[in-house]
């Protein structure tokens, strides 16, 4: 069988034959800072079908509105454009026109059609665009654009916010004698709780994918990953994923194609999606802890995903992470708020292997263990209700002091 | 119409006519504290009708599965036994056997049956109980217990944990030529987001009542003040809420009772619980901003209710209060993730009465104006989102660094 050859740390998106990058500065946030990147462009001359998932949020971003058009209108795509700095959330109308223009000055200087561009913005909710600069920036990056990893760098840059790093990932496997690539990068760090996607990621891949089965595989994809991870439990308005496939390698994939290479197509893509879900979630906001919490023989899925949500997402559970205190009342209190089955005397709470409670009963013999093992800054926290076959794998952060400060004001 | 006179810092329990009460320190801590009252009792040698409320979580401390039992079995009542400094939740059937044995030592000692008294505890989950200390605190309260202000007052200090103030109050009110009252104590702090009723409060009146009128009227009361709370999202296993009515005035109070007393006892009873309802969250853990959440216009009340605990419970949202940044975006990003219906372009905003946003329109121009409201240690937001009549308001707070801090480790 074929081997995945997946790398976690690379130019990400130009790692695919086919794919230009830029990143450059406008200082969209204004303050006088012409070094930070801020905007990103992703540019395939090569016409390529797209699929995307995007926030469920009732109060959708003005590029979110316009992508689902842009996507549902169905054509074939050329590009993404990524601006950092400023959300264009909850801007009304005159958002609408902003997102429409990026899309027409990115076409009408690389000579497509404005349906040919997708949008996306990650900043601050409910201030104007500075038009003037993201325009001049666009133009820029269109000048600036390249293959190189350098290009594929500068572009990962440019579209973060409170993260720390950049966020790229490359899979790569050979089927019948040919290299294929999957790839992309993301971005995270707050406002972080998905529902459908989560912040920005753009993938991109040489095969040929009809849009109905690149829709299908990164929708699973997106619902296995990046919608099981939360920072701080808020789901954001602009929360976005979109892949594109160009069709480079001259190889299709698709229904009809064999088992293995539909397989190893869909892994890919899961692989590529699972580490930079896995990058977010790390360099989530001032966090010091990851932690894997997994539910299992729960009744239902959804029973097994609401007591996973309520743990990761309880401030008593997150502060007692943060102090390497392991509080396994917490959990038990917050499964039992979450609204799920439960029955107290059947539940099994673990640090690790290291059992806390086991059936109902405590066993504080075992405290040195937990204690030990929370020292860690990654571990995994398991309750297995006994009551079903379900599960659900939730990978969640402490909350740090840090986190107060950073958001007290923005 | 008669008026209510309502006085926020009382002795409590004690104003009523005929309960006698008692704070004792038993060191349930186990830290050689001798001097930090640790365990309550109220009592009432005249039997009382009783009823109570109770945390919806599905892991309930086992006090509250003894008093559960005990309000079922539905005799008559003399007092209430309550712990601080351990929940006695997660203590599996160890655990009960201590609850049971609480009721029963106050029960001998006032040659009472066990089922006559209630049994409160709040503290750390999953420890046992220090028996021994236990017991011999509660002989230490029936023999200190009495009827003065000082006895009362000593009652509220013993139920508090991470609370940084007692929180009585005393409602009084004359119907008929003479003097009724109502009154009681509460603790609050952290893991408060009552779905039933929050924390402990106990609530005495020298009325008589039947019990099923009593109940209807807590129950009320409790879903418009206790209900209505959150500091931290985080639901308790020990949340209760008891009423005694021990008849001492000689006037009945029930369904078959004139329209103007019914409706005056129920504010009363409601007063009270609002009253001890704003203490526990103004007394939040390390909060500094108190903030009511005004949803209107909303298509349902459940509706209503999502909109109000998604902003009151988002970490962003909280973090941005306690830093005095009037983030709209943030109130409107968490209105739109909660699952309700809301429609954008309706939707205003407002900061007591300076809006923010009007029908999805921002105002940039007020910007100074909430920045000033922010400042108070108590203000409103308001959401309107023009979709129908149902409406909801939550007393909500901040989020500071303090409180990470004080979880960090119990």
């Amino acid at each position: 069988m074929t081997q995945l050859t997946v790398t976690p740390d690379t130019a990400g998106i130009t790692d695919v034959p086919g794919f230009e990058a830029a990143g450059v500065a406008c200082d969209i946030r204004q303050k006088n800072d012409l070094k930070r990147l801020d905007l990103a462009l992703i540019f395939s001359l090569r016409p390529c079908t797209a699929a995307g998932t995007f926030t469920k949020n009732a109060v959708k971003a003005a590029p979110v509105l316009l992508d689902e058009k842009h996507l549902a209108e169905g054509g074939t795509f050329h590009g993404i454009i990524a601006n950092s700095g400023n959300a264009n959330a909850c801007t009304g109308a005159e958002g609408l026109r902003d997102a429409q223009a990026m899309a027409q000055r990115a076409a009408s200087s690389l000579n497509q059609k404005p349906l040919a561009f997708f949008v996306c913005s990650t900043g601050r909710i409910g201030q104007p665009l500075p038009m003037d600069r993201v325009l001049k920036g666009i133009e820029n990056a269109v000048s600036e654009r390249g293959r190189t990893p350098a290009h594929g760098k500068k572009a990962a840059d440019a579209i973060l916010t409170s993260d720390t790093r950049p966020k790229t990932v490359t899979v790569t496997f050979t089927y019948d004698g040919k290299k294929h690539t999957v790839a992309g990068f993301a971005k995270g760090a707050g406002m972080i709780q998905p529902n459908m996607a989560t912040m920005l990621a753009f993938l991109a891949t040489d095969f040929s994918v009809p849009r109905s089965f690149l829709q299908k595989t990164i929708s699973e994809a997106v619902t296995g990953t990046f919608n099981c991870v939360t920072v701080d439990g808020d789901m954001s308005t602009n929360d976005t994923v979109l892949m594109l496939a160009n069709g480079h390698s001259g190889v299709s994939v698709g229904d009809k194609s064999p088992r293995e290479l539909r397989v190893l197509f869909a892994e890919a893509v899961w692989k590529a999606c699972e580490v930079l879900a896995e990058k977010i979630v790390s360099d989530g906001e001032k966090i010091t802890k990851v932690v894997e919490v997994r539910v299992t023989g729960a009744a239902s899925a959804e029973d097994a995903g609401k007591v996973a949500r309520a743990i990761g997402n309880s401030l008593l559970v997150k502060s007692s992470w943060c102090g390497e205190d392991p509080n396994w009342g917490r959990l038990a209190s917050s499964a039992g708020a979450s609204g799920a089955k439960l029955i107290e005397a059947k539940l099994d709470i673990l640090y690790n292997d290291v059992p806390a409670m086991t059936a109902g009963k405590p066993h504080p013999e075992l405290k040195p263990k937990w204690k030990e093992i929370v020292k860690a800054r990654r571990f995994t926290v398991t309750l297995n209700l006994h009551l079903g076959k379900a599960a659900f794998r939730l990978l969640a952060t402490d909350l740090s002091e840090g986190y107060v400060t950073y958001n007290k004001s923005e």
